[in-house]
């Protein structure tokens, strides 16, 4: 396929330096991991590369998953750094097929903060936790001088417990299978931006931030034929997706026309000259299922308030290995690569 | 006792804003937990107040601690953030009497942070990782905007596994228990304090730094006598016992003499002003234990290379609950309050 000989440049970035393009979740993201943090803490766990690592305790299968949030700002529509670190951190976990049910919380504040911001962020950090059945059993709190960070940091940790017989894996799909996404794309990250550009669009758009486990709850209980569960957060659906196609090693053939952007996102992202594919969520699964169970399995999200826009968008395919490919509105197809850059630094 | 009339005063900070005492490990951090977060969490397991949460999974016993690292120099004379990072957490599950098993890890880095500079890091947290036996299953990392950070920050949160029969806890020390500290106070405090102001010793004081865990694994081989372990790390021994005796709603009375503190260190905190009771400590452990056993225990303690300097500097009292009292060298009693400020921000 010509599409595959289209070049895909890194952007020029000093490699023997830390770039906000390390932290996006994309190309570099991978890059700093297989070239620092693999090397350094070898194990076969952490090799999986999956969003939570997982482990037996006696005879109890874990899932342990860490995320720090230096959202800015910290308050915006649809929540806040506070409720964004419980859903964070209860998704990776979701992913994994387990249910959520301790945190611990770090956090890093600067100098100067107000108590009351504090009281607020940590209020609305206990009810998404308390609203997600999982409990704050730990914490720590650091201060730095003014000037060494930024107003706060929050650092989310979770463990769950994994249901036996279910067995999610990036390295699960195989051809043949679909490719579900459970809604509208892009909001978290359009939200954000809007926040800090001082955009304004005629219906605001909301953060989608909200906790996936009782969706992915319904679904292992609608079928065990699930692969891998992925929510496409910084970097959004083109990573998450080249993620799955690498580790899988098969291609991903997307229908444009079948992925749900709402209008004002689209308007957003075409005013800013983003793809709304590499837009952060923070409120959407992808699920590789057998195809086979793929319609009993729409239906089934259809009926949970935050699958009622799910929908196949795609299939994977023995061909193209490790590449994700989109049929356009036009008809075209093209390549979707890995975010290469930042396209939004500090998204969560 | 007319020491317990003597007056404490909390310096005045603006308590509507976060200070750096807030983070300290003494009187505002406690403030801050009681005020701000124990609100916001509120349940069973934080309300315990251990340096470590314990829950069961299945049939096991798990402990999960996390601490954020934001220590300043990132290197220093016996240790680094990333080895710190390692021991600090290890020692917090140890502390549990749990074996530490897991570790996650998160880093905040600045963007423009050297690459090598993260590598050397990240090597060295891998290292200290192996070293305890303990693996860094799942990771993060976010990069935050030049000036919004410092350098890097690291948090790491650990899981273990805690036997049958083992029950330790702050609020179970006893009138008549026996106080025993593994060795020498204050270095890390001072190794750090050194490296910001550029002191030059003698003979150099290098951090205590390292993992406590099979200390703790010989201690309870040796007695299930022993009712409470605490690491004094930021706040110093002053801050544990004052946690312990707040719990327990005992009073400990230590005996100065007893207490050992290396020369250099000693001139250093009275040339800087500072009380070693205060200063941080990454490889000593409080005990409280059954007094019949302590004399056992603290020669099994010697028998280990981090308890060469174990021994007994206090005891328990029915008196003065809640208190911590010191009889000086000079014959006198004072009391020893928890740190009121922050006498070193960023030591850990």
């Amino acid at each position: 396929m010509s599409a595959l000989t289209m070049s895909c440049p890194i952007p020029a970035v000093a490699r023997d330096h830390v770039s906000l393009g390390h932290g996006s979740g994309g190309k570099l993201s991978a890059e700093l991991m297989r070239e620092i943090f693999l090397p350094a803490f070898r194990n076969e766990t952490l090799e999986r590369l999956e969003d939570q690592a997982s482990f037996s305790l006696g005879t109890t299968r874990v899932a342990m998953t860490t995320d720090s949030f230096v959202v800015k700002p910290l308050f915006f529509r649809g929540g806040d750094i506070g409720s964004l670190a419980v859903h964070g951190t209860v998704n990776d976990l979701a992913m994994g097929g387990a249910l959520p049910l301790y945190l611990s919380t770090a956090f890093i504040i600067e100098e100067g903060f107000p108590m009351e911001t504090l009281r607020r962020i940590a209020a609305s950090l206990g009810r998404a936790a308390s609203a997600c059945g999982v409990q704050v059993v730990t914490g720590d709190t650091k201060v730095v001088d003014k000037g060494s960070g930024d107003g706060v940091f929050i650092n989310t940790t979770g463990v769950g417990v994994i249901a036996d017989g279910v067995n999610l894996s990036a390295s699960g799909a195989r051809p043949g299978d679909a490719v579900i996404l459970s809604g509208f794309i892009g909001d978290h990250g359009i939200a954000i931006l809007a926040e800090r550009e001082g955009l304004e669009f005629d219906s605001p758009v909301e953060s989608d931030s909200a906790p996936l486990h009782t969706l992915v709850g319904e679904m292992l209980q609608t079928t065990r034929a699930i692969r891998c569960l992925r929510d496409p957060t910084r970097g959004g659906v083109s990573s998450s997706l080249n993620e799955i196609a690498g580790q899988s090693r098969v291609g991903i053939a997307l229908d444009e026309a079948a992925i749900p952007v709402r209008e004002e996102v689209r308007g957003a992202c075409e005013m800013l000259g983003l793809d709304p594919l590499y837009v952060a969520n923070e409120g959407k699964l992808l699920a590789i299922v057998d195809a086979a169970v793929a319609d009993e399995l729409v239906a089934a999200m259809r009926r949970h308030p935050l699958g009622r826009d799910a929908r196949r968008i795609g299939i994977v395919t023995e061909s193209d290995p490790g590449w994700v490919t989109l049929r356009t509105l036009l008809g075209t197809t093209r390549i979707v690569d890995m975010l290469a850059g930042d396209q939004l630094p500090r998204i969560c």
